[in-house]
């Protein structure tokens, strides 16, 4: 009997997953012979056979450029502390006895979940149970321990880059601060790298707290000096200095709509009292996991999905796929997610940002 | 003596205005030979002898692809109505004299103003008063008359499809119901062509109160069909039938900072009441300014550019050129600046989007 | 009964192709309740019921981005003219009965013909002999009349600007002569406008027979006034003074390869004997034709589909639709394939590229 | 006195230079308060004092979204083995003292070499007489050993595989075989890379020679199951089995213009005879140099630039800045130019190629 193969996607969307649920699928079917099952919307379709079905060659044709993922994708549904609405409350209940019965009633002898920090954790935990697992990194912030980078996080820098430059254009016109808000909740990576390339005059991350007094001086030197507008980049988790992070809530539990007033509107407000400048809040959200995925995030999610199959085919269960320099690896998802890939405020690319003459808020 | 021009880019930045810009100068000194002056920041720039300063081929160089304007722009500055700061408060005066003085001291024998409706108002003034005045249309909205398009438009429109195909994956993938909200106070001109390219869902134009019912109504049919997430494209200008408009605030006297909580909120809000889904908002903002000009706007530009000389050589001054097919002619800029062009709500292009099954919020 | 259309694309493939069809599609079963029958690979797929099938609203999902065009097309499959192998030979003859025949047979009702020139011409022939038809046009030279521009120039113009920004770069660094070969065999906007945009140094086109003398003077006297480089954009049919084109074939009839050595590869070979400069050829090719269509070409597209529509709805068929300034209207088939639109050598767009100090090769 | 630093670029231009430019620029002002002079056309440069001015920041304003490099680059100019004219014929003469004694006259206390293979084997030389020097790695191809990657290489991938996405719509709607020529002399990576992320069915890498049978089997066997269309990606050092390589020449020494007729060609007409489908070749030549750098090599080309600095400070000569996954590391130049970093023809890359269905040629 042949091999049966489930895959899920778990966790926000991001550039880069249909070329791993492609590579999966392909490398499956034309170099082992397997058949592959696709989970739709993450580990809540294993409750519903309506959203398992087989996946063809046909399925995954002209995919690869293509954004978001054909699974489907949901911040919901970890059978570990599943919702379920008793009187009226939302409580949190553990159903995973049923998932694995449905995953072995499926007749799946291992499954690929593709996901960040939180879909990885339950993949630990079903694997404690018996399920056999593989994990594929799937992060855009870029903050998973243990691969050099994972797919997603190339495109959003693209789309993060080409978003400053345009913003450059209007604040050299109308001599404005324009700040830009990009994604970023515990590590600024995003915000640091695309604020290199972009030419951002400050760079506020969340590892380095921000004093606002400093940064107006800072902007107030460079008009002094000629340059009659500033660009400032900030990670969404950028806090100041001795206050606490202005993190936007996303509820997971409930329908919700997200409320404004994020770290640029406050920099804003803040910066509007101490300069003589217009300043201008661009909040870049839902655009940076949008889009068509770079050609690196491409390669890498299609040999990532290669690589889990090796995995599967080795009975290596319980690792992760990660890119170490220009290899293709695997590590341990327990050590992978021990803890997140933060920035070091003493490292490298953050000396680097300020030796090129970037204020990053200290 | 050679024939000496000015050349001043007013009102909110738009990609094309170098393009014009270099037009202008190009064609001034290898067609005609004859001077330019660029005026810096708009009208603010003739009270000011530092803000003016010849330009030669060596300035225009390179800067077709750029966004912006080399010689900066702003809102303020209308030399009819001038704030002034006395006793702490601001007052209004006219220094138009002064400026008419400045204009002939510094030898302009016409002016070339590139600007929207408010700088063409101001154009008109001068002009009544003895300066000669060609006028190039800007509006990156398209809501000025008399021409079928003008440069920055197409750009903006490119921005805005392109930011929808991003919302596009992240909204299928996740199920969820992503509005954006584009640029466009009175003319919804952005929000329904970039929505038609986009394959949007629901359209939102000032043009047509919209009902959230119905709305809310259109979006629940579409799940029930089997299309599990929805796109809205609403124009900032957009307003409930029997409300008023949710307008932004961006006060032109005082450094300010912009006021979120603008028609996409307004709508997140609402609908997120009456459906159960999750529905988030993204706002374009000066995205849609910014970038490298279309090869459309940068043609248009240069065409308007060199056909101002032409009036100018003519001695056709009040005129502003204008795009008429596949023609670059001319129209008094009375004529142009009467009424603002706005979309018609029983025209081909909003039955043509009802006919694709697309929305209108009515 | 519902009334039953037939869509086919005939000639190039062209971005905004598939606009149409999902136009067409769209309107037809929301508006109008009727059927579509798709017809692949132009006219040829009327003569296999292999290649007609009924489009849903699934079919038609999701290809607003996408290039090209989901029915196929090609060159060949003249009905009139129709290629058959006989003692080895190739002969053609007159099948338009059988396809007349297979019209009536499938129950369509009118036929929307998708195409430039040639297909036009066939529509028109199929038309007289009873087949009710309506045109959208198709060309990616904007060589037909009647229409302003039609969907997919607009695409291609962005394709070539930013090639020549690219080759810029190059040039610039390199101090090199960058000729670049556009699409353009009769007419060439293409070269011209996306020549201003691009910032070329020379313009070809087929309209104005170029002397390589001149064009070499030019570039050296560039190069004496410090311009170390220069960019020539051509058109694939420019030819020099008292010659002849030398446009590649691409045998429609046979299984050809494209034979290199155009009028690019020309150039340089005359370039480089006349100048002490590297001078490198590009050849644009396929790619024009390629990729995402823009927001003007998407929306274009869907109004055409939509408009033919209504056309049919009003029995105005032998008709074409076209765009008029901002409008959609027709126009009579006969009347728009009389001649092709060419560059008017002494109009305002060329004049305006003098200009600006473009070279045009005379 | 101030510490003075040379830089220059050498070889093919490459986008990402000027952020390297800019890089060392601006932290030796910044960071080191030391005066930067820029040498045009690369070692040429330093036999002509017009080619050498001081870089202030004002220099390097602006240009990181620019391709190219402001100091111009050429291939000529090697002081080991300099062309001169002589009795009309060029010889080759060694004029290194020369070169040696004007960098000392400068007061060039040590120089920044960003080049090549090529280039980098010119500063060994130069070392070795006794000029301070540190080397930036550049190569388009990505073959420079002991650096993961260098800037350059990311943005080419893009231009390659965003032309593959384009030409796929047109291989699919002409359902035709089409081959894309790209950069790739000795090292397949390009080709790779860029086709595995542009879903290619064909690659063909100078590192396993082609047998054309095989791969007309291949098509034909696509073309059984339904596939009625190939994409093609062919490094320009792709050669058959048997064969020699067929790369164009480039010649150095003389103002050449580019032979056609390369590799893609050579296939073209192979698959022509063996295959009834049609054959297009398209030739992406030095579109793939071009371009805005994206995020990844304008932070790249930042960090390399800093970086070159901190080894200069620390008096590390003879070393060559380096990628070891996410971080800048040094290695000897001597180290890096031993030989080319190729494909593994039996390597995770090309196994996953593989696996993935696509025919690498044999």
């Amino acid at each position: 009997m042949k091999k049966r193969i489930g895959i899920l996607t778990g966790g926000g969307d991001c550039p880069g997953l249909n070329a791993v649920i492609r590579g999966v699928v392909t490398a499956a079917i034309i170099k082992y012979d397997w058949e592959v099952v696709g989970v739709e919307d993450g580990f809540d379709g294993l409750l519903n056979s309506e959203k398992c079905r087989q996946l063809s060659l046909e399925d995954v044709r002209g995919i690869l450029p293509r954004g978001g993922t054909i699974l489907g994708t949901t911040n919901r549904g970890n059978p570990f502390s599943y919702p379920v609405e008793k009187n009226g409350k939302i409580e949190y209940i553990d159903i995973s006895e049923s998932v694995i019965d449905r995953i072995k009633a499926m007749g799946i002898d291992a499954l690929v979940v593709v996901g960040g920090d939180g879909s990885l954790k339950i993949a630990m935990e079903l694997m404690s149970k018996g399920v056999p697992i593989v994990g594929v990194p799937k992060t855009i912030d870029n903050d998973l321990m243990e691969t050099d980078v994972t797919f997603g996080y190339n495109t959003a820098l693209e789309t993060a880059t080409d978003a400053l430059d345009k913003l450059h254009s209007t604040a050299e016109s109308h001599h404005r601060v324009m700040i830009m808000e990009v994604m970023g909740r515990y590590a600024g990576w995003i915000a640091l790298e695309s604020g290199i390339a972009g030419g951002a005059d400050v760079i506020l991350i969340p590892e380095i707290p921000f004093d606002i007094k400093k940064i107006c001086h800072a902007i107030d030197e460079r008009r002094k000096k000629g340059s009659r507008f500033s660009i400032i980049v900030a990670a969404e988790g950028a806090f100041p200095d001795g206050g606490k992070r202005v993190v936007k809530q996303n509820a997971d539990s409930a329908h919700s709509i997200e409320r404004l007033g994020g770290v640029g509107e406050y920099i804003a407000g803040e910066l509007s009292g101490c300069l003589d400048m217009d300043v201008r809040v661009t909040v870049l959200g839902h655009l940076q996991r949008g889009g068509s995925p770079s050609t690196f995030d491409r390669c890498l999610g299609s040999r990532f999905g290669v690589k889990a199959l090796e995995l599967i085919a080795k009975n290596e269960f319980g690792r992760m796929v990660c890119l170490n320099g220009r290899s293709i690896k695997s590590v341990s998802i327990e050590k992978a997610v021990r803890k997140l890939k933060l920035v070091d405020p003493d490292g490298e690319m953050v000396k680097c940002a300020e030796e090129l003459g970037i204020m990053l808020g200290r």
